[in-house]
């Protein structure tokens, strides 16, 4: 009979995670009771938040418990039901993570619309990447057309999201990534007006100076580290910064240091608010359709780095932290 | 002839502001022309941004010229006037600065009410301060009923608006000051519900946890560093931090280094906004207003620090950062 892979959180990390973090199990697959469903997994996604999960600390989700499945969102085939909410072949959206099959109660899952764009685009623009980028950029940037906007992490799933809304909106985009690979695809692709190379400038604050003759309004932060402090040297008066991730630090041992930012924000009139998706849970559905409709009318491009292999998948959210994947990183799991 | 007495920047000030910052000068009394009034200083006032202003960087207000008149808000009394908006004896509010005569254009100056309160409140709570007070606490920190406010440099100038401002909002309010006399009169005098002394403490973190059981919603920062670290490890979700100032950092050499802030802002999905008065400056009226009802209501009460002799400018100004003032800092200037 078919078995349930799944990948446990082993031990907590210590800075960055290894394969000790790690631990692969094979348990049986409960058959579906009576408002359940079977879900085969096809695409987990793996997302930088995730580390902040493997820690016993409090935050905005829930630690992992050791020996917890680990992961977040995922895309499957309902292959058995037992709810008259759910087909078998149905397309669903999860948040069950990384093992190979579920058995989920009716109301933890929700079909996917399948003819919008491939179904994977429901873990990245369509889905949380997607929205995260949306009510990040849009309700704390509030970009206004002709100001500029710097994005770090500009070539990752959230960053070449915001890029594209900010360009919507009519603004003057900075992107700062880590290769020149990722930059032109930032220039050529999303139509990005100036990106930044951070492993190979000479002055990161001189090229985001030079990057924003008229300063930088609204920063969008996925990194935090010495790559913000370079570009909150560059802030104009009453920017806004908003803060979605700091994947420079999620790794490291012991405190952040690092030039504190009260001077700054008051000298500057500005401010700086950190955020996480479900604060805008009730605004999901302005925002799904947004991204939809932009998604539809060519206005949004998206890239994905989809790897195969249910085992692969530790390596692939090592990955996150080397800076090698544009755009969203998914696997696709290979469970047929 | 009488002399007009004047402090000049002699000397940027690196790290802690001393004498040689300061050049005592005189010279002579310019008659009012047509349109102009001639003030006799009667207070002036010393506060804390003008160490910002000594230091050639750019900020929210320009920076003092070497050898321009130090200072900011004045109250004096015409002493001879050739306008016909002002009559000789009126008492007026401007920003002439340290010295003791100041010939003013009429739109440079404005009379002020002495029958709401003592005419030196008009540098004080019914002036800059009240009305920084207002809209930083209001505007930013939006306090709500039943919410914890804390207050850094509670018992200086502003911070001792600030906490009575949101006691009226219905607010829990617990103040951090540095001595047992602040703090009691924090308590005693102004209805604070806690104060923490951050002189002799043990443990602040702590001591601020256990004076805000229900967490920090709102954090009003008018010092900056390890005092304001310790307030944001004890912030609540969606907490709401106004920066007003970083006393504790002006007078430091080289950069503030301590943690960086974004990892608590996401786990908390926090804010922190700098600003500075003249950001409200279109609703000057409606926070002149409130305070002055206020006040006349007995809700507000204030503290003055009233030191005598223009002569003394320098180490009032200097004792701002020793910490040894409650509420306001004045000047009376012996010039008759």
């Amino acid at each position: 009979m078919t078995k349930n892979k799944q990948i446990l959180l082993a031990k907590r990390p210590v800075g960055t995670p290894d394969q000790d973090t790690f631990k692969f199990v094979e348990t049986d697959i409960k058959q579906p009771e009576n408002g359940e469903v079977l879900v085969r997994t096809i695409y987990v996604s793996v997302d930088p938040y995730m580390r902040g999960r493997m820690i016993d600390a409090p935050s905005y989700v829930a630690p992992y418990e050791l020996n917890d499945v680990l992961g977040g969102g995922t895309i499957g085939e309902v292959v058995e039901s037992n709810s008259n909410q759910f087909a078998q072949g149905d397309i669903v959206l999860g948040q069950y993570g990384w093992q190979t099959y579920y058995t989920a109660k009716e109301d933890e899952i929700r079909t996917i619309d399948k003819d919008i764009a491939p179904i994977s685009t429901h873990l990245g623009i369509l889905g949380m990447t997607g929205l995260t980028a949306y009510f990040g950029l849009l309700d704390i940037g509030k970009p206004k057309e002709g100001e500029t906007v710097v994005i770090s992490g500009a070539a990752g799933a959230v960053g070449s999201v915001v890029g594209q809304i900010a360009k919507i909106k009519g603004a003057r985009v900075v992107g700062i990534a880590g290769t020149d690979e990722k930059n032109r695809y930032l220039k050529e692709e999303l139509g990005f007006d100036e990106a930044i190379n951070y492993n190979t400038t000479n002055n990161i604050e001189e090229d985001i100076a030079k990057a924003s003759p008229n300063g930088v309004d609204v920063y969008f932060d996925n990194v935090g580290g010495e790559i913000s402090d370079a570009v909150h040297a560059n802030l104009n008066k009453y920017a806004r910064i908003s803060i979605c991730g700091a994947i420079s630090k999620y790794n490291i041992e012991g405190e952040d240091i690092g030039p504190r930012i009260q001077m700054t924000l008051i000298k500057k009139s500005a401010s700086m608010q950190g955020f996480t998706l479900y604060d805008y849970a009730d605004r999901f559905p302005e925002g799904s359709e947004a991204l939809a409709q932009w998604l539809q009318e060519g206005k949004l491009k998206y890239e994905e780095t989809i790897k195969e292999g249910f085992d692969n998948i530790p390596d692939a959210f090592l990955d996150l932290f080397e800076g090698n994947n544009i755009g969203k990183l998914l696997v696709k799991v290979d469970n047929q």
